[in-house]
């Protein structure tokens, strides 16, 4: 049932003494996705989340270590798909994760519509460039531009698959700021708390941004702290450190 | 020609060697004025500015030390229009700065369409509350809660004076965030920086957003380091402190 194909390998999930599927030349989460699945408001007992992007499913594989709800993981890429699937299985976790190998914008549809407690994207950050300049590994190239999915797609999507006071997650380049929360908004998800990653303490701009909003929420939206990834000796921060490695963050503490 | 009036006080204002009239009971001006006029992006000697909701006229007063083109505030009150007029007069800045004591939904065909460069303004953050709970001395009530103007009006205004290429900057609270850059978008500013100010390091969230954008501008939105008002001893940060009291701050070099 379970094997590793081409140049995958069977990496150490942080933390979470959970393993994942990845390769080089396909798909490698990022410190990104680890940043959504921890910023994310994950229900504990009650209700269900859908995971769109899901790439080989870091999202909800993380996630399991925090909540007993069943998780969905949306991904359009056949190849993801299936490393996703092993990964699942690998854990002992198909009774919770799901994956679903399809087009995000028909998961409505085929999940349910305003059914579900949490969705969390990390959606393609690029728009698409012309041919010449894109990508030319399609496994990359699909996963980091808006070849198959656009961010409104995401927004659109997400906002119908959560039902009334539901929450959306996504994390993206502060460049789509504007954007995502004029999104949210026209889809009825009013950004509800925000947090910016800078490189480092100091003069760089934040180079990511976590974005939650609530379905039909009222407007009042939180700036959460800074989260500095490196030190000024170019090692990951405590906070990143503890994101990474385990023990619940600051910043998810409530 | 000058006088002080009832409880007014004649104020240093900061490092810029100049004097300011302010009352407790009427108008004094606040550390996001201060920030406001340090953030915006000032033509040094070519265009022209205008600054909405100018209260005493500290931001355009705090300007005068960095450009010599001409600038124009608008305040709607008579009472804290004429407090700004004799600051201007008693600087011997009347030539440069004008003042005009006017609604600034009516700046525009006052003061030209189309026409400046930087429109910076500090809005009243606070929606018009019932009666009772708002402030009951008109002075101050007017200053902080949309009464006179909303922040739609603001913008509208803002966008209205500018030229292609001119620039808005707005301080504000980060709870109105998605209305401000939504709004902005709606009249053709595209938000181009934006940096939050933090009470201080640590796990507090924002309490202030300074944001200036472009007229026809293209999306572009950069999140600059955030600003620390306290260090965790309670005094101002060295960089509120410059703010404050001099030098050119770090965040304004380019």
């Amino acid at each position: 049932m379970f094997e590793l194909k081409e140049d995958e390998r069977l990496d150490y999930l942080l933390a979470e003494e959970l393993r994942i599927i990845q390769s080089p030349s396909v798909f490698s989460f990022s410190l990104d996705a680890v940043m959504l699945a921890r910023f994310a408001s994950v229900p504990k007992t009650r209700g269900s989340i859908v995971d769109l992007c899901s790439g080989n499913g870091v999202v909800p594989l993380l996630m399991s270590a925090r909540t007993s709800v069943p998780m969905i993981g949306v991904e359009i890429q056949e190849r993801l798909y299936d490393m996703a699937v092993r990964s699942v299985l690998y854990n002992g976790l198909h009774m919770q994760i799901q994956m679903v190998n399809d087009d995000l914008k028909k998961a409505p549809e085929r999940l349910g519509k305003e059914k579900h407690t949490l969705v969390t994207c990390n959606p393609p950050y690029f728009l698409t460039p012309s041919t010449n300049e894109m990508n030319v590994n399609e496994h990359l190239a699909i996963a980091r531009h808006e070849i198959m999915c656009t961010l409104e797609d995401c927004i659109l999507s997400s906002s119908q698959l959560l039902k009334q006071g539901g929450k959306a997650a996504f994390v993206h380049r502060p460049g789509r700021l504007v954007d995502i929360v004029a999104l949210m908004r026209k889809y009825r998800i009013e950004p509800k708390r925000i947090r910016f990653v800078y490189p480092k303490a100091g003069n760089k701009e934040a180079n990511t941004v976590l974005v939650e909003g609530i379905k039909d929420g009222a407007p009042d939206l939180k700036i959460l702290p800074p989260l500095y990834v490196y030190n000024e000796k170019g090692e990951y921060t405590d906070e990143v450190r503890t994101l990474l490695y385990g023990d619940e963050p600051p910043f998810l503490r409530r």
